[in-house]
Formats: structure tokens, sequence, C-alpha cells
């Protein structure tokens, strides 16, 4: 099962992922504020939360992964590149999350940042990926802070994530215009930053003109999310 | 094909419905604000939008039929009995909508308006019903305006949704807590209003209690969805 829930405050999508034969699940993306609504979920479903996953250390939301471990006693996955000390599953290129009869496959998706990773799941006969700000509906996450980077970002797209089928379903990390899912078809015909068209040298210099203003949350969330959730004294700011 | 649009303003889901080989699609409560993102959705997935289907004339938003209609010439339908002289295709309870090999199939479900509609469709192996705001997730809508009543919303829902498969997915017209889909069984199980524990006098207690304030829209969604979303002069108001 998979089932798209959304925090309407920050636009962010969090994941619910089980396999119902095991009652096994995991949560990609939880978000602090959304724990209660989350934990009330699997309960309800009668669900063993196994794994909290991020597709990367947020700048806009905090994780609800410390909440739902301290819960639960899920295990926290995150790329080890992203350099979260207090992560369970510091996860590589390549690893798989088995979670009952499911299993997910990360594909390191740099760009964003330095380590995002996408993760891929067979389900039901067809092909999910899990994006995060890597690849958004119609649009890409931005790469001008934290360790982000333009030219990585489009690497990872084109090598990672528009080698997998055309009819692969894209969950993304966030959308902003009410979209809620996409197909890896779909981006590569439409995405107006990262469609088929548009070469490397296009793509950078369409990231470098966006002069976006700061994350609001950037101060509290990234060193937050970089202690597993747990907020912590800001110096300086 | 099914893909969930929202509308944050609102928290109004709108569906989109397309039967991929023939490319014939439409649009379940589409929103006034939101018709040109979903007609840039249609043409980039090639599809011809064929109807607009109302589940009720809301409360708190415009109806997007008419400038779909304008753009696409999609014949508009809601249930006769909702008194919208304007739309192309007045429906009964048992109405069938074919979309290519895809066929929908109306079930009165009055009680949050006199002529709510839910529609059933058979897709890829499950039963999918597009409920508007006759049962939410874990809610459902009020009933203490338009032609509210809602013994008439208790029989609705435990006569034609709950006799549904419990694996029915549910697609709710809102969601106000992040939640895009939901089941039969989960809410015959966990609708605080409406599991099956609790009989009918105590849901009417329960509605009777609420005591909400008006919805913001009202004065001006009413009238234009009565108008299949002309906005109109409001005398009074």
């Amino acid at each position: 099962m998979i089932r798209q829930l959304f925090d309407k405050e920050t636009s962010t999508y969090t994941y619910l992922v089980a396999d119902m034969r095991s009652r096994k699940a995991l949560l990609i993306d939880p978000v602090d504020a959304q724990v209660e609504r989350d934990l009330k979920l699997l309960r309800e479903l009668e669900l063993e939360l196994v794994y909290t996953v991020e597709t990367h250390v947020h700048a806009d939301h905090v994780t609800g992964s410390g909440k739902l471990r301290e819960a639960t006693g899920a295990k926290s996955v995150v790329s080890a590149t992203e350099g979260v000390g207090c992560a369970d599953i510091p996860a590589a290129h390549g690893h798989r999350l088995a979670l009952g009869s499911l299993e997910l496959e990360a594909r390191a998706t740099p760009g964003h940042t330095s380590g995002c990773m996408s993760w891929v799941l067979e389900h039901e006969g067809r092909t999910h990926v899990f994006t995060g700000d890597t690849l958004l509906i119609r649009g890409c996450g931005r790469t001008d802070f934290q360790s982000g980077d333009s030219t990585t970002l489009y690497q990872s797209v084109h090598t990672q994530l528009f080698s997998l089928p055309d009819s692969t379903v894209v969950h993304p990390g966030h959308d902003y215009r009410g979209q809620t899912h996409s197909t890896i078809g779909e981006e590569k015909a439409h995405n107006p930053r990262l469609n088929r068209e548009i070469d490397q040298a296009t793509f950078v210099g369409i990231m470098a003109d966006l002069k976006l203003a700061p994350p609001r949350m950037i101060d509290v969330a990234v060193p937050a999310n970089l202690s597993c959730g747990r907020k912590v004294e800001v110096q300086g700011g």
C-alpha cells in the first residue's frame, strides 16, 4: 500500500508504504508537526512502523523521524553523505530496504543536496519512485544552498531517474500547485527545466537565474534535521 | 487513469479520470481558480475532456465547469435534484456515464445537499468511489445549510456507500488534514461520526452539536454554481 499525506503549511508530501501481509510499514519524509496524525493512521491500519526514510536533510520543515523513533522504535534511514550522525541506518547508493515482501532500493540523486536519495519500489505491477526534492512535478528542487549543485542535479535526473520506465509513477517531496503525482514519461516530455530537449548548460543557466529568497525555516530546520528532528539552539542564525 | 488534484485555498480535491486508450477524460469537481492548471494537464496528457461532473452544488468554491465547457465543449453533469438549469446532463440515481472503456455509475447520496451524488468506478481491478462531501476521510460534510439533513446523510452513507466492498478506495471532495484517500473498510471501522457502532440518533446528535460558522464563500459560491460557474450579482447576500 502506498498512501500520500500532505502537510499544508510547508506543502510537503509524506508517504506511508506498507506491506499489508506482514503489516510492516515505513514513512518517507515524515513531518514533525504531523506525527500525531501519522501515528493515529498507523494504529488504525494496524501497521508496525519499521523505518523512517529521509530523501535528504530538509531545509523547509523539521523531520518527524525523532518523535516517531521514540514512539515506535522505527529505525531512521538517511544517506550517509548527509552526515546525520544520529541516523540508525546511513544508506549508500544501491541500499536495499526490506519491508515484508516489499523492497525499496536507494538511488543516489545528489544536486539539491549532496546526499539526496530517491527510492524505487516495485508495487502491484508498477514501478514507483519517491524523488524527494530532486525531481518535482514539472520542476525540481533548488540548488543554491546547503550542498546544492545544478550540474550534479541534472546528471542525477537524467542518469538515475529518466532511465526508469516511462510508466514509473513519480511521487515528489513537495508540490505547490495541487499536483499529486506524475510519471517519468510525463516529466521527460513536459518538465520545463528538465525535459529531454534541455541540455545541461541551459539547465544550469535556468537554475542560476532563479534568484529565490532563502527558505523561511532553513536556520531551524537544517540543524534540527541533522539532529534527527531535535530542535537545537541555533548560534548566530 | 485517476489523478487527484488539490486546491489549497479551499482544500478541495478535483479528480481527473481518463481512459488512456480512447484518450477521453472527465473532471470531477473542478475548481474555477484551477482551470488553467487543469487545461494544461489535459493538453500535456493529450486528453479530450468529455464531461465535467459535480458531486453537488458546492458552497465553498466556484465550479470550473463553466470555463471548461467554454474551452473544450465538455458537457456538465450534475444531479437533476440540484436544480442547475444550465447543466447539460441532469443525472439521476443509476445514471451511467461512459468514458471510452470506463463507466461511472451515479449513486444518489443526499444529506449534505439534497442532490449529492457519489460516482462509482471499476478501474484496474479495484472499486473506486468519488464521494464529494457525503463521506470524508474520518468525517462527513455538514448538514446545516442548503438542503442538508443529517438523517438523510446517515442513510445515504450506510445504504449506498458502506454497501460497497471494504476494499473500495474512497476519494473525498475535501480534506483539511493532508489525508488523500481512504477505503470503505477503514471508514466503517474508524470514521468517528459514521463507524458501524454509531446509530442514527447518535449521528444526528453529533451533527446538531457542531455549531459551525457559515462557509466563507457561500453567498458567492452557491449562486455561481447554480449558474454553472458564472459569478452572478448577489441580491442582499
